[in-house]
C-alpha cells in the first residue's frame, strides 16, 4: 500500500487536505524559520497571535460572519457544548426546543435534562429511525422557547437538513460539526453555531463556537468560568491555553479553502462527489441507500448491500481497505457501510471508490 | 538565526524534545506507512488504540501508577479541572481545604466558590507575595475537609513544594501542570493529580487526570456528562473525540522519557540545570532570584536585574532573543525575568543562557 494513494473515508477525525498536511509537516519543527515548532510556541506570543487572528479572519470571510458575532476556539467538542449551551442560555420557566434527528440530538437533549430544563420536541424523527428529516421550514415552535437546538448533518444516519427551521424570534442554535463550511448558509439565521473541528476544519480537540453578542449577556454568573461564554469572549479564546496546534491547523485548512475559491466553490465539488457516489449506489441494483433521497447527506453517505447482508458488508470493508479505501464501516449503532466525503476528500477518492463498488457488485 | 540552535524558554506551551519533534515531523503525513497522518485517523481505529494505550502504559510506568488509579486524557486544561474537581468531589456541608501558593491556587479557589463551596485556607502565601512556601509537612488541616487542593509548582512566582502536605485521610489533590514527571513522587499520597500537557508532556489541549477509583464514586448524577469523571473512566477517555494528536505527542514524549532512563534520570538533569542557572544568578552580583532559596522551582527560574531595573530587563529579553534565547520575559503579573527549563530543555540551553547572562552582566 506504500506507494499507492490511500483514501481515508473515516467519519472523524478525518482526511485533511494533502497540501495542508505537507505544509504542516514541512514547518513542523521550524515554524517560519523561528527555530522551533508552532506547537512549542507560547499562546501569548506574536507568532501565535498571527495564527489565531488569521484563523478567525479566514472563518469570518468563509462564512460571512458579521461583527454581531464572536468567533471562539474552545475545547471539549460538541459534547461539551451540549452542556455549555443550556448552562449559559436556558431561562428558568421556559422550555428548550429540540429537533430530534438522531444520536447527536439525543445527547444534547440528555444534557439539557440533566441541567433541569424542560424539553419541547418540535420534530421527532424516531418513527422512521431517523432516515427522514423532511421540510424543516414547516415545523412549528413555541414562541416561549428559550432557544431551539438542531443538528444540521447526522453522521450516523446520513441525513442532512436541506432547509432550516423558521424559528422567528426564538434563537436558533445549530450543531454544524459534520457539515460546517461544506455548503453556504446564512449565519444571520442562527444565534449560535458550533462545530468540532475534526471533520471539515482540522484536527480533533478544537471546537468552533460562533455566538451572537447579545446572547452572551444571558449567561448567569453562577456558571464556572471556563464554561461561561463571556470568559472566552472577553479573552479572545485565550483565558487559558487553547489547543494551539489545532488552531494552527484550522488556519491552514481555512487558507486552503480560500485558495479553492471559498465555500461556494467547495460546495460545487461536494455536490459532484455526492452525486457520483449516490448514483453508484442507486444504479447498482446491489447497494441500497438507507435514507430518504431528499434528505441525503452530502458528507456522510450511508448504504447497505441489499437489505443488509452483513457478511458481504464485512467483505466489502476488508477488500476496500486492501485496495486503499479505508474507514468504510458504518457506525456501530446502525451497521452497514458509510463513506464520509468531507471537503478534503478529493473527487479522485470518490471515483476510486465508485470503481471499486462496481467491481465488487460484479464479483459478489 | 536560521542555522544556529534556538532555545525556547517559554513557560508553556514549551519546548519539546528535539528527537520527538523530528519523529513527529517524519511520520506526520504518513503514520507508520498507513498512507495518512495519525491526526487524520479515527479515535476508534486500532492504530489510535495502540497510541492511547501506549501513552497510558508509559505514564503508568513513569509515575508508578497502580491499578487503584484511572489515567484519563481530557480537554480544557487545568482551568477546567478547577471547576470539575469541586463539581465532582465537593460534599455538602464540608469545606474544601486549599493551600494558597499564588495565581493558580486563586483560580481554583474562585471556581470552588462559584460552585458554592466553603473554603478552608490551610496555607496563605500572600503575606510575602507568594515567594515562600516553607515546610508544607507542618501544615494543619481540618479532618472534616472534603479534600485538599494544592498546586505543586508555581510558574508565575517560581516556587515549588519541596515536600508535600500530610493530609492523613483527607484526599489530597495536586495540580502538577508545570512539574509533572520532572521529579519522582509517590502517587499513593494523592487522591487525584492533574496536569495540562503543555509543559512537560506534549502540546496544549490535553489534560492528564490520574484519579483514585474510589473517589470517582463520589460524583453526583447531576453533573453534566462531559464534566463527570465517571463518564471518562467508563469510556477510557473516548466518550467523545479526544485531542488525538495531543495524545499521540504524549505517547512520543513519554517514549523519550523512558529512553532517558525515566523520571529519576531526568530529575538528575533537571537538578543540574537548575543548580547551574541559580548559581549564575546568585554569583553574578547583578541578577537576583525572587524567591526563598529553599522553595525555588526547578522548572521556572524567576529573577530580576538588581531590584528590578525594568529598562535593563527589557534589554536583556531583546538581546537574548537576538542571541537565540527566547521566552525569557517574566509573567505580566510580577514582571522581571523567567527561564522555564522543563524536561525537554537540554543542559546546553541552560549553559548558553548562563554564558549570555555573564556577558550581559559584564556589559551593563
Amino acid at each position: 500500500m506504500s506507494s499507492e494513494t490511500v483514501y481515508n473515508f473515516n467519519a472523524g477525525p478525518a482526511v485533511l487536505p494533502k497540501s495542508v498536511m505537507l505544509k504542516a509537516q514541512e514547518e513542523f519543527a521550524n515554524y517560519h524559520g523561528c527555530g522551533y515548532g508552532i506547537v512549542e510556541e507560547s499562546h501569548r506570543a506574536p507568532l501565535f497571535d498571527e495564527v489565531i487572528n488569521g484563523a478567525e479572519a479566514n472563518l469570518r470571510k468563509l462564512m460571512n460572519i458579521s461583527d454581531d458575532y464572536e468567533v471562539l476556539f474552545l475545547q471539549g467538542g460538541a459534547s461539551l457544548q451540549f452542556a455549555m449551551i443550556p448552562m449559559n442560555l436556558m431561562i428558568p420557566g421556559k422550555k428548550i426546543g429540540f429537533c430530534d434527528t438522531g444520536e447527536w440530538s439525543h445527547k444534547a437533549i440528555k444534557e439539557a435534562k440533566i441541567l433541569g430544563a424542560d424539553i419541547d420536541l418540535a420534530f421527532d424523527g424516531s418513527a422512521d429511525k431517523f432516515t427522514t428529516i423532511g421540510d424543516a421550514s414547516s415545523w412549528k415552535f413555541d414562541a416561549n422557547d428559550a432557544y431551539v437546538h438542531m443538528c444540521c448533518n447526522n453522521t450516523i444516519y446520513g441525513t442532512e437538513y436541506q432547509n432550516y427551521p423558521e424559528t422567528g424570534d426564538i434563537p436558533l442554535i445549530a450543531d454544524m460539526s459534520s457539515d460546517i463550511m461544506s455548503r453556504t448558509f446564512d449565519m444571520n439565521r442562527f444565534a449560535l453555531v458550533f462545530a468540532g473541528a475534526q471533520k471539515n476544519m482540522g484536527p480533533a480537540g478544537v471546537t468552533l463556537v460562533v455566538i451572537r453578542k447579545d446572547l452572551a449577556a444571558r449567561c448567569p454568573e453562577t456558571v464556572p468560568t471556563m464554561l461561561h461564554y463571556s470568559t472566552h469572549i472577553k479573552s479572545k479564546s485565550l483565558y487559558n491555553t487553547p489547543s494551539t496546534f489545532g488552531i494552527y491547523m484550522i488556519r491552514l485548512v481555512s487558507d486552503w479553502m480560500l485558495e479553492q475559491g471559498g465555500v461556494s466553490a467547495i460546495q460545487k465539488v461536494n455536490e459532484e462527489k455526492a452525486a457520483k457516489l449516490y448514483a453508484a449506489i442507486d444504479n447498482s441494483g446491489f447497494f441500497r441507500g438507507t435514507c430518504a433521497k431528499a434528505d441525503r447527506s452530502k458528507m456522510n453517505v450511508c448504504f447497505r448491500i441489499g437489505d443488509g447482508v452483513e457478511e458481504l458488508e464485512k467483505k466489502f470493508v476488508s477488500e476496500a481497505k486492501a485496495a486503499g479505501l479505508i474507514g468504510l464501516k458504518g457506525h456501530r449503532a446502525v451497521g452497514g457501510l458509510r463513506a464520509s466525503i468531507y471537503n478534503a476528500m478529493p473527487l479522485a477518492g470518490v471515483e476510486k471508490l465508485t470503481a471499486f463498488m462496481a467491481d465488487f457488485a460484479k464479483n459478489n
